[in-house]
Order: C-alpha cells, then structure tokens, then sequence
C-alpha cells in the first residue's frame, strides 16, 4: 500500500475529488489497464471507475455525498497503478451547490439537498463542438436565460468537421474506436463545470442517429458501444450536474433494436456510482403516445418525451409515475423543417399547456437567417421572443408550491390556463370554509394582476376574454 | 276522379308547387286522414306525403326536378281527398335556382344543375325561434356574410319559453304530441324561403338533447318519433335547401340508442321523396375519431362531425368516402363554455386546417356581452374577427377546382397551409416539364401576394416567417 498523502485534502460535498497516477503510456492504456478505486465513508464503500487521460496520466474522480473523512485504494490490472491508498475530508458544500437532481415524489425533481429543480431546460445540441468565441457566448447567453438544463451530444454529426472529437483521430477515415481523446474530453468538462457555474444540469446525449455511418459511431458493436461508454461514465459521473440521456430520437438509429437500448441503459445504471438522472429520447414514436418508449423499466428515471402535443401530459402522468420532461415539443424559429418553426407565441402557449398538466418542457430555437446559426444546433444568440415568456413562467412556478399538482388537489394553489380559449367568465368552486386570494395571469403579456379582496365558496371570475390566459388561486392561511 | 285545373300553372324546376284542399276538421285529421299524391312525370312517378294544415285545409307539396308536364293524383284515407288529380308544367330554373344540394366525387358537394357547393356553414340553433325583429336582423347579417349554410333546430330547450312549437300547445303542460302547430311551421317555412332566398342552405336539426325532459320531446316513443318526422318531411322536402340532420350530439340523450337512431336515418331516407341530405351530430363522441358515427352506414349522405381537432380530417376521409363537414369544431367567442371560446384567430387557423386536408367546416359564434346575444343560439349580429376571413378562404376556394385535393395529386393546383409554423422557406418539387405561379397567401391578413415569374423542378420559395400563411402553387395552362 502506498499512502499518497498525510495531510489530507479538502473536497466540498458534491463536489470532485481527482487522483492522478502515473503509469504505462505504451500499448493502449484506454483498452489494456483497468482502473478503479473503492471510496470508504464509515462502512460505506463506493467503487469509481478510473480512466486514462493520455501521456501516461491516469485519473480516478469521485463525488462524495457525505461529509466527513472518506478513505480510498486502488485497484488495478497495471502493479504501479494499483494498491494506492489516501484519504480526504468532505465539507459542506458552498452557496449554490445543492448536489445532483434527484426524482422526488414520482413526479418531481429535486437537487439532493432538498431545494426544488423545476426543469426549464434548452437544447444546444453540439454548442461545444465548435470554437471557444462561440461557446463563450453561449454560455453568456445562458446566464442571462431562464434555462438550468441544456441538452448536448457528445459525438459529432455527419455534417460536422470538429478539430477533436470523443475517439483518437482526426476524421472519420482514421477515427479509432479502441482509443479515446482526453484533449476533447478536458475540453468538454470545462464547459460542464462552466454549465455547472451557471447553476445549469448538463443533459449529455450520448448517442444520436445524426451519424449515418459517416462516422459509424452510430453503429458500434455492443462491446464498443460499452467501452465508450464506460470511459464516458469514468471521466463524467463525479461531475454533479451530469444527466444521461443514452440516445437522442434513438428509434431512428436502424442499427440498434430497442433491447440493445434497454442494455446500454442498464449498464449506464450499473457504472454510476451515483446513479444520475438517466432516459432516453424518442424520434418517430410520438405519433401514437402508447407507443413511446416504455419509460416504467426500472432503469430510467424520468419520461424524456418527443411530442408536439402537450395535452397528452396528463395521460403520460397517467401511464408512469415519473417525471415528464418534453424535452422537444417543437422549436421557436423559422426553419424550413417542421420541428423548428413554431412561433414563440405558439412555444409558450406548450410551455403553460404541458407545465399546468404537470411536465416539465424544454426550449430550443431554430432561426435560419440570423447572425448566429440555429441555437438548437451550435449555441450562440437567442432571437426569439419565447426565453423571456419563459423566465415568467419559472417565476410563477418557483412563487408557487413544488408539487402544483397535489396542491391543486388539496385546494391550497390552483394553476388554471385557459390556453387559446377566451373566456369572458369562469366559476370557480372554492370551498366555502376557507378564504382564497386570486389574480389573473397574462401568459404572453407577462402581467399578474391581483383581484381585489379574497373569495369563498362558488366564485364568478371576469376574465380578459383574450387567449393565453391564466389564473392563480392561492389559499390564504 | 276529380279533375282541379284545367289551366296548368307553372312551378320552376326544383321549385314548389302545393296542392291545397278542403276536408274534414273534426277529431285529429293530423293522426287520423292519410294523404298523399302520386307524381308522374312520362314513366317516372314519385310520391309524396301530403299534410293537414289545419282549418281542414290539406296541403300536398311537390318539387320537380325535371321540365315538362306533370301530372299527379292523390290517394287518401278520407273519400273528400281521394282522387283529386291535375297536372302543371315544370319549367327551367330561375337565376340562383342550382337545385338542392347532392354529394359529388366521395367527398365533394354540388348542386343538381352541377354547380360546386363549398359548405361554409354557421350554427343559430333557434334564430326562427324568438321575434321578427330579431330574425330579420338575422337574415340581414347572414345577407353580408359568407355562409351558406345554417344549422338550425326544429325544437325548442328546456330554458326556452317560445310563442308557438311544433305540437299543438302553449307550453310544456299542456304540449299535444298527437298534433302539430301550423303556424310554427308556417312561419318556420317562410324563414327557410328566406334563406333560399339568400342562396343558404337551412340544416335542419330534427331532434336535440337539450330538453331533458322539460317538454318531453326529446324522449318521445318510436312511433310518436316517426310521426313528428313524417309530418316534418312531408311539409319541409319541397323545400329544395333543406338538409336533414336527424340530431344535434345525439349521444347526449339517454332516451335513445344508436340503433333508435338508425331506424330513425332510415324512415326519412324511405319517407323524403328527393332524398336531401342526411346525417346525424355526434356530442361526447369526438374524443376518440374511432368512436364517431359510422358514416359508412347507408342512410347517412356525409359526415356531420364534432371535433376540435381538425388535423384529424385526413383520418376521417381515409375512414369514410363521404363528405367531410365539421359542424362544430368550437366556436369563436367569451363564453364560459370550452366549445364557445376560442379566439377568431383559431377559428380561422382550424378552417384552413381542415380545409386543406378536404374538409369542410362550420362556423359559430358565442359572445355573451355584446348586444344581440350568442348568435349561435339566437342569431342576430356578429361580431367575432373570423367572418371576413372565412368570406377570404371562401373566394380562394372558389377561385381554384372544384376538387381541391384531387387537383393536388394530379398536380394542376396547391393550395399548402402551414398553420402556426412559420418557416422562413420551404422547397416545392414541381415537375420539371411544367410551369407553375405561385401565390403567398396570409390567411388573416388576408392578402394574397403572387412570386414574380413562373416556376419549374425543384423550387425554394421564400416564406413572411409568420404564422397562418398557406402556398397557392397553380399549373399554367
């Protein structure tokens, strides 16, 4: 055993501990060496996959969630590499660090610290693909958005020509999938802690149907599939706002049959030491809402749905009790594909039909003739008039209850959207042993306004009579 | 053999001509005197029901539908009315005078001289129901609008305290089933000339479920059921824009099977000498396109739809080859009622929708603070935004084939509506060995703006980048 260090280093809970060894660089160290450590808190034992890291640098990350002295040792197929042992203290954690999303209550989010995650999540698909300039505005862009997720890919599409991708090479002619490039990787995890700055999950897309054999990384054998996903896992899960998301429209990869998925999937499940949040995401099969994938098998946490109608939320609430997150419902923007040219007005109005049933639903932007490329594709500008109706309606939920939906039933807080209808009118049944404060909600306008005095029993609200109204029903305690 | 006029009068093809005669007025002449005439014209004989009109006056009402000299002979019960027999001379139509409405193609409409028909249809359930004030102002309202179709109902609701009804009476107490009211009808009859007049189509709704018992009507046995239709059918069929829509959400009454309704289609198919058009409205039954009426039966002519989908107008022709008309696809207004509250802008949106996919649809109006009230009730004024811009899409259709979709598959005329997207470009792959124009079209401005030059083969086309815009792509000659 070699004790690595006497005075033991500090790491914030949820935070990152990172042990580098050297070791072999000759041969294939990605293929050959196997690395691993088990992490000891008390009798806790949390075994973390290493990695290599090229130049003859080996790395093992872990993600403590207790604070306290947590012990480690190395285990090993390389003798330099193995046996090494050390120790570290977990504090608190600092302002702003909640822990990972966790699924609370079937249908919600929460970070592990307790604070609720409402998901307002936007789609870049490849915003780190491309140059610093572009990435750092994106990143500006995002701090000033309502968005605390974004959905990336890790692997490049058919139409792109990046100066680094996940495997060694320089193009698809001598990509080497027994290989990886730890310069794209350093590179991608500096803008998952930079999302992580942000307050913002990373919601990896680790696989996609984009490829069409340019590549061929959308059609990897099952042990090759395994062993990128593996190095993914070890490089990745101590990162606290990493989601998993195994495939992107995956029922449009031909290669892959849905068992291939639901064994990719479990095999994530089994190499995270910390089981972040994990779905898959579907393509065609929006059409019919039975036949979504089947988001009950044990090992998703979460619906990640593909559907252009939100009222179909209540009967996906119906079907699984996860949580549902839309994460493509159509995208503002004025491209020539049918996904990517809804109106603002039209994204908003999906927004409050789909949040007030009780999902969560996803942004993405799509404008073809602006002075940065489509958002949903590399990032950059915002153009459209939907983020800002947006940031509203986070305000609006985060004024009100965690679970909306319990509480509507209770009869404490009512979310009540009127969508494209116009009622002049409505009755509202309260009960007549409690007292309830109302205020209408102008869902485009961005306006509350608060009716005077409270109400009982059955109550006659006036209402706009324009669209994209909505009430708030609060119980006065 | 009695022979009434020596003299032949004249009566235009497709107009009425109406035989009055003297018998008894004792007991019930409305259940107890059958009556009718036989109609010949050379080999072709035609009969139909005669009716008592009251005052032991006997009314026979015929349409010809063919020039020359008919002749006819009644046959009656009663010895006074059996025999009387004449002959007039039909002669060509009149200017406006097309001839009743008949289903062309499968899904298509004309009138019998072969005049397209584009149903563009409103709902005033009881405008003939209230005051001659008011249903003139109807009638003046409807002169400047684009409809020519109203659904209109027979009977009257439980919240309705009318002067007059069908049966004999003067209010639910004391309301004879066992006869009828000929001024009700006298003056129903002369608002469905009023009409005719205007060049409109009067839908008749035979039954509703909006009684609940208040008057009974709506839960009549079979016989008495039968006994209403027959003396509807025998006063109305000369009537040559008469519809027959057997109910109004037929699914609403408990009183009735499907089955009930059926026979009900079938005795006014048997009954109704010039076989108007037939179908039955469907209420709770939209939720599930599989649960409509079957329209395949054979008594029904077309599909008389609810439903606020109207994307789901592909489904229905590919289900049914008949007619497509969706009466009710929710009407503009501020009701406090989900089927009376959507915005003008919607309506509109749903029009186009399904039109383009080759349905018809209605129009309805329902505000409840303006002067006249819900018009879809009562009539009156209008005051909703949709009327000009379903006047603009009725002049688009009417400028393009009769057979809008057909045209389309052949590749003659395109008419394309992208709804709420607003793409900022879209490809049209034309043939190559043609020459096309193409039209902008922006369906609530309601501007129609031509692309300079003609276009052939693969053509990309600039789009406003707004929602409710449609392409106009004709075939030059």
């Amino acid at each position: 055993m070699k004790e690595l260090s006497s005075s033991a280093c500090e790491v914030e809970r949820w935070g990152r501990f990172e042990l580098a060894l050297k070791g072999p660089a000759e041969g294939n160290p990605f293929r050959d060496v196997s690395l691993s450590a088990r992490f000891q808190y008390r009798n806790r034992i949390v075994e973390a996959d290493g990695f290599y890291d090229g130049d003859g640098v080996y790395r093992i990350r872990f993600m403590p969630d207790q604070p306290g002295v947590w012990r480690y040792e190395t285990r090993s197929s390389c003798k330099e590499l193995d046996g090494a042992c050390g120790e570290f203290v977990c504090i608190p954690p600092s302002p702003g660090n909640h822990g990972p999303v966790r699924v609370k209550d079937s249908y919600l989010f929460e970070y592990e610290d307790g604070t609720p995650y409402w998901a307002f999540g936007t789609t870049c698909y490849h915003w780190t693909h491309y140059n610093d300039e572009l990435e750092e505005l994106t990143l500006q862009t995002l701090k000033g958005s309502p968005f605390n997720k974004v959905r990336m890919c890790l692997l490049p599409t058919r139409d792109m020509s990046p100066a680094a991708f996940a495997f060694a090479g320089t193009c698809p002619e001598d990509a080497d999938t027994t290989r990886f490039n730890p310069a794209f990787f350093a590179h991608l995890e500096k803008r998952i802690d930079d999302l992580q700055q942000l307050g913002i999950e990373a919601d990896l897309v680790l696989f996609h149907p984009y490829d069409k054999g340019h590549w061929g990384f959308d059609q990897m054998d099952g042990e090759t599939d395994r062993f990128y996903l593996r190095y993914v896992v070890a490089r990745l899960a101590s990162f606290r706002n990493v989601w998993w998301s195994l495939s992107n429209e995956y029922d449009f990869n031909r290669y892959k049959t849905e068992a291939d998925w639901d064994r990719l999937l479990q095999f994530v499940q089994h190499r995270d030491p910390y089981q972040h949040l994990r779905s898959i995401h579907n393509g065609t099969k929006m059409y019919k809402s039975s036949s979504l994938y089947d988001f009950s098998k044990p090992w998703v946490t979460h619906q990640s749905i593909q559907h252009w109608d939100a009222e179909l939320t209540s009967s996906w609430r119906e079907a699984v009790a996860k949580p549902i997150v839309i994460d493509e419902i159509s995208y503002e923007g004025n491209s020539s594909r049918r996904w990517g040219n809804i109106s603002g007005q039209e994204l908003i109005h999906r927004f409050w039909e789909a949040m007030t049933r009780g999902g969560f639903v996803g942004h993405g932007e799509s404008f073809i003739d602006k002075e940065t490329k489509a958002w949903i594709s590399s990032g950059g500008r915002l153009y459209g008039e939907s983020p800002e109706r947006i940031a509203f309606l986070r305000r609006i939920m985060e004024e009100g209850p965690e679970d909306w939906i319990r509480a509507r039933q209770e009869g404490t807080y009512m979310l009540l959207y009127f969508g494209r209808r116009q009622p002049a009118c409505t009755t509202l049944d309260l009960p007549a042993d409690a007292s309830y404060r109302i205020e209408t909600i102008d869902a485009w306008e961005m306006t509350v306004t608060p009716l005077a005095g409270t109400f009982s029993g059955t109550t006659r609200v006036a209402l706009p009579g324009k669209p994209y109204i909505a009430l708030r029903v609060r119980k006065q305690q």
